[in-house]
C-alpha cells in the first residue's frame, strides 16, 4: 500500500508517524512544498521575543529523522493536481522543475491555511510580511535589524502575540485592528477590553476600527500605511488579519468543501471522494457544544485530525470526537483563555443565555501571591446546560483550568454538575471555592431565576 | 424556627450563613469553644512561614460581622451534650463556668478534628504543640523565638507544609515519620520520593521508619526525642500524626459513627436522629469512584457540607454529592496533587488497574521557561475507566490540572474520552498535547492490551 500525504507540518507529520507504527508495511510518501517539516508554528512569535532561543527549536523531527523511520519525505516538492480516478497526484519539483505522476493508494491533504493578504498587501516593498512559517519568522526577523517602527495589521492572537514580542525587542509598536477591538470574537467585549488594556498598559499603541488602504515606499522598501485614521509610519508591517484554508487541491479532486470554506470531511477524517482524507487547519470539524461545522484552525487539533487520518489510512479505525472551541493565549503577564460559547456567540445563535462574571485569585486571597483571575460562565435557561467560559488571569497559567470547562462541556455536562465537582484546594492554588465553582454557583442559581436562593451580592464566607 | 451551631469554623459558618439567607426569620445562633470563628486553617502554616502577613488575615469574617447579618455567635461556649429527644443542648460558658440548657429546632455539630497527640506527646513540657488552630499557631510562633532546632512528627501535607514554612524561617527542621515515607497514602512510592528529596534539596533532614518512644526535657522545656532511630534533639516539637474527628456529642445524642470513625450522615448531612446534622471534618462522605464510606477531611468539603446542612436546615434542599479524592499541596518549588485512586488504593481494593507515568512540561518544551511535569494516571482494565491521577510539577500552579481528572471522575469518565477532550495549548501553557491527553492515550492503549497500537517508546511527533 502505498500512502501519499501533502503537506509535512502538523497534521500531515502526525498522520504519517501514526500510519507508519501501525502499518509498518506501507510505503509512506510525504510531498512539503516548503525545506522545512514539522515545526510548531504556535511558537513562532515566540522566537522573535527570545522567549524560544532559535528556529530550530521549533523543529520536531528532521526529514532525516522521517527517511530513519522508514517515512519518505520530498522537500520543495508541491503537488499540484490529483486524478482520484486514476488514483495519481502530480508533483512538481520547485528545483529541478519536473513533473512526475505519483500513484497513490490513499492520499491525505494536509495543506494548511495560507495567511490572508489583502490587495493593498499584495506588493514589491521590502518589509512587508506576514507570519505563517519559519522562513516567513526568519525574513521578519531579518526585517527587525535596523527597524524602529512595527506596524502589526490585525490584533487577532497572532497579532497579539506579536506585539508583545517585538515590544520585547525594543521596537515601537503600532497594533491597526479594522474591528471594534482586539481578539476578535473569540471573547466578550468585557475581556476583550481587559487585553487591550493590558498591551496599551505595555507601551504597544492599539488602534481599533481602523482599516488600510495602502503602503507607502521609499527606495524599495515599506515607509508606511494609509489607512482611514491617517498615514501610519512604519519600517516594518505585519500582516496578521486572517487566514484562508488551502483547499484547491481537494476543491480539484471532487471534494466537498464546507460553507466555513474549509474541507468537509466525516469523523474519519474522509472527504467524499474514495480514498482521499483531508486533516488539519484546511478542515472544518463539528463544535460539540452547538453540533454545528467550524474551522477553528489550531495546533491540537491538527494534530489529533492527522492521527486520526494516519489511523484510517492504515486500516485501523479512529475518529475525531470534534472541538468545544477552546482557545488560550498569553500576553504579556496575561493569560487569556476561552471556550465553548461567549454570551455573544450564544446571543447570535438565539440560544436563551445568561453569564455571570466572578473574580477571585489564583491563591487564597489572604497569601502574599495572590493574582486575580476572572472568569465568566456561560449557561443555558432551561436545560441548564454549560456553554462555555472566558477567563483572564494576571498569573498566565492560572487560565489553565479552563480544561476543566472544556472537559464539561465535551460531555455536554450542566452547570450545577461543575459546581459539585471536587476540585482541588490548599492556599497557594485557589481560594476553597475555586473560582469556577463559585461562577458555576452564581450561574446555577442566575438559571434558576433565583428560585431556590436569592443570588448573593458576596460571597458566603468560605474558610480553609 | 431555632438553629443551633456547634462551632464556628468551616462547616459551621457556611451553615450559619447559608440558613440565614434562606431563613431570614430562622434564629440562628453558634456556639464556638475557642476565641475565633470563620478562620483559613489551611493557611496556618503559611502565616508562620510568613506567605501570609498576619494571623487575622486567616478569619474571613469576625462575630461582629456574623451578629450584623442577623447571626448569634457566641464564643467560648462549649456544647458539652445534646438532648435529642427534648432538642436541647447544654452549654457551658467557658469563662463564666454558667451551664444552660439552650433550646433547638434544628442542630448542626460541626465540631471538626481534633490533632491526635500520641501519649508522649501529653506532656507539660513546654514547645511541644500541635497545629490545627490560630491559637495553636500562635504558640508556635511564640515558640519559634530563640528556637534553633524544630522536630516534625508526622510528614503528611501538614507536617510538609510546616517543615518548608518554618526552614524558610532559618530554623533547622527535623521532619520525623514512621511510615516509609513522606507524604503517606496520598501517593504511590514513586511520586513519595520525588517529594521526599524535594524537601530533603532544601535542608530538612527527613527521617523515615522512624517511631518515637518519648520526649526529654530540661528546665520544663523539651530538648529532644527518644525515637527508635536513637535520640533526636529539639527545642521545639510539632506532632502532626493525624487527626480524630470530634464524634463524641453525636455519639451521645444516638447518632451513628461510621467505620472511619466519623460521623455517619446521608446526602442532606442529616445524621439517624431527627433534627440533628452534622457536617465537616467531623463526617465521612462518599468516594464516587469506589462507592464506599471515606473521610477525608479537607477545607472544600467542609465548607461544601456545611452548606448543604445549612440549606437543609433552613427547609430547601441539597445534597451533597460526595468526593472524589482530590488532594494538592504545594512544598517548596513543587506542586503535587492527587485525586481518585492510586495504583496502591486499587491494588488494595482489588481492581484489575494499570497506571502509566508521563513526563511533559508546562510550556511547550522549546519555551525559556519550561518546567517539567509529571502525570500518573490509574485506570481500569476491563470497564476502562478512569480511576485517578497523581501529578508533580516544579512550577506549582501546572498542577492545578489535576482538576481536569477529578471532573472527568466527578461523571465516572473513560479514559479513552479523557482522550478525546479539546484542551488548551499555547506555547506559554503546556504541549501541543497536554501532559493529561499525552497520558490518557497511553493509558487507553495500555488498558486495551496494545490492541489496537503498541505503546510507543517516544511521543509522536506533534508540533504547535
Amino acid at each position: 500500500m502505498r500512502i501519499v500525504i501533502v503537506g509535512g507540518v502538523a497534521a500531515g507529520m502526525s498522520a504519517a508517524s501514526r500510519a507508519k507504527r501501525l502499518s509498518p508495511d506501507a510505503e509512506i510518501v510525504v510531498f512539503e512544498r516548503g525545506e522545512i517539516i514539522s515545526y510548531g508554528a504556535c511558537g513562532l512569535p515566540y522566537v522573535l521575543g527570545g522567549a524560544v532561543e532559535d528556529w530550530d527549536d521549533l523543529v520536531a523531527r528532521t526529514p532525516d529523522q522521517m527517511r530513519a523511520r522508514g517515512i519518505g519525505v520530498r522537500l520543495r516538492h508541491e503537488v499540484t493536481g490529483v486524478d482520484a480516478r486514476a488514483r495519481t497526484v502530480t508533483v512538481q519539483d520547485r528545483d529541478a522543475g519536473r513533473v512526475t505522476q505519483e500513484p497513490y493508494d490513499r492520499l491525505l491533504v494536509a495543506t494548511g491555511v495560507s495567511a490572508l493578504r489583502p490587495d493593498w498587501a499584495r506588493t514589491d516593498l521590502a518589509g512587508v510580511h506576514v507570519l505563517r512559517d519559519i522562513p516567513d519568522g526568519q525574513a521578519i526577523e531579518r526585517s527587525m535589524q535596523g527597524a524602529k517602527r512595527v506596524c502589526i495589521v490585525g490584533a487577532g492572537y497572532i497579532g497579539l502575540e506579536l506585539a508583545e514580542n517585538l515590544c520585547r525587542q525594543g521596537l515601537s509598536v503600532v497594533l491597526l485592528e479594522k474591528g471594534p477591538d482586539v481578539a476578535g470574537r473569540t471573547l466578550d467585549p468585557e475581556y476583550r477590553r481587559r487585553v487591550r488594556e493590558e498591551v496599551e498598559r505595555h507601551g504597544v499603541d492599539v488602534r481599533c476600527g481602523v482599516s488600510v488602504g495602502g503602503l507607502t515606499g521609499k527606495n524599495g522598501r515599506v515607509t508606511g500605511l494609509q489607512t482611514s485614521d491617517g498615514l501610519v509610519r512604519a519600517d516594518t508591517v505585519i500582516v496578521a488579519v486572517g487566514v484562508r484554508p488551502n483547499v484547491e487541491l481537494l476543491r480539484a479532486a471532487g471534494a466537498r468543501i464546507g460553507q466555513t470554506g474549509a474541507a468537509a470531511v466525516n469523523a474519519r477524517q474522509e472527504t467524499n471522494v474514495e480514498g482521499v482524507y483531508a486533516a488539519g487547519d484546511n478542515c472544518q470539524s463539528v463544535h460539540r457544544v452547538t453540533r454545528r461545522r467550524v474551522h477553528i484552525p489550531l495546533g491540537l487539533t491538527a494534530n489529533r485530525m492527522g492521527r486520526v487520518a494516519g489511523v484510517n489510512m492504515a486500516g485501523s479505525d479512529a475518529t475525531f470526537p470534534g472541538v468545544v472551541g477552546t482557545g488560550i493565549f498569553k500576553v504579556y503577564g496575561l493569560g487569556v483563555a476561552r471556550t465553548g460559547l461567549t454570551q455573544t456567540d450564544a446571543d447570535e445563535l438565539g440560544l436563551d443565555a445568561v453569564s455571570v462574571d466572578v473574580k477571585s485569585t489564583d491563591h487564597a486571597g489572604y497569601y502574599a501571591d495572590a493574582r486575580p483571575i476572572h472568569v465568566r460562565l456561560t449557561g443555558e435557561r432551561g436545560s441548564g446546560r454549560l456553554l462555555g467560559a472566558q477567563l483572564i488571569g494576571e498569573n498566565h497559567l492560572s487560565v489553565k483550568r479552563v480544561d476543566v470547562i472544556a472537559a464539561h462541556l465535551h460531555g455536554r455536562g450542566k452547570v450545577h454538575d461543575l459546581f459539585e465537582m471536587d476540585l482541588a484546594y490548599a492556599p497557594p492554588f485557589s481560594g476553597v471555592w475555586d473560582v469556577l465553582l463559585v461562577a458555576a454557583d452564581r450561574l446555577s442559581r442566575e438559571l434558576k431565576g433565583g428560585r431556590v436562593e436569592a443570588p448573593a451580592k458576596k460571597a458566603a464566607p468560605a474558610v480553609g
